[in-house]
């Protein structure tokens, strides 16, 4: 399954650990907080828990959010993508 | 139709009237740099037209990302999010 993960998070070392945490996941890159990838149900699992883990601040915030392919393939993008991804989105 | 816009944007200044801008045309924070609302076509091709013109950094980025209600509704969040929002996702 897709999933885009976004962040919040206060901590400078809190964030960037995170961002390490997913990137060792299998996501990909997308903006500075936003990371996408399609992982099975069980690394779902284990990103609620290291965003459980590394979000820990008052504010601090994350949305796993699943992505299906129609929708994915239907999203704009204005600028340049931080990385390389899969999908045919729109590009503006 | 359900959008989810997020966005890394450089500059202060360009980065708030993008929040501004969002706001007026219907949608609602769950984060610093995400916004999500029910809106129409043509206010998805406003939003698209609006962030062309806040983005305009090299490294600007912004994902407008439809959302269909399945997904939506398998999101999970960790944390508090900043608004209220529709939905029953579930927060851990």
């Amino acid at each position: 399954m897709r999933v885009l993960v976004i962040y919040d998070i206060s901590d400078d070392d809190s964030r960037t650990k995170l961002a390490d945490d997913l990137k060792r996941l299998g996501l990909t890159r997308i903006q500075r907080s936003a990371f996408i990838g399609n992982i099975t149900a069980a690394t779902v699992k284990e990103i609620s828990r290291v965003c459980s883990h590394r979000a820990r601040g008052e504010d601090d915030i994350v949305h796993i959010v699943p992505l299906c392919d129609y929708d994915w393939r239907k999203s704009i993008v204005i600028g340049k993508p931080m990385n390389e991804y899969g999908g045919d989105v729109q590009v503006v």
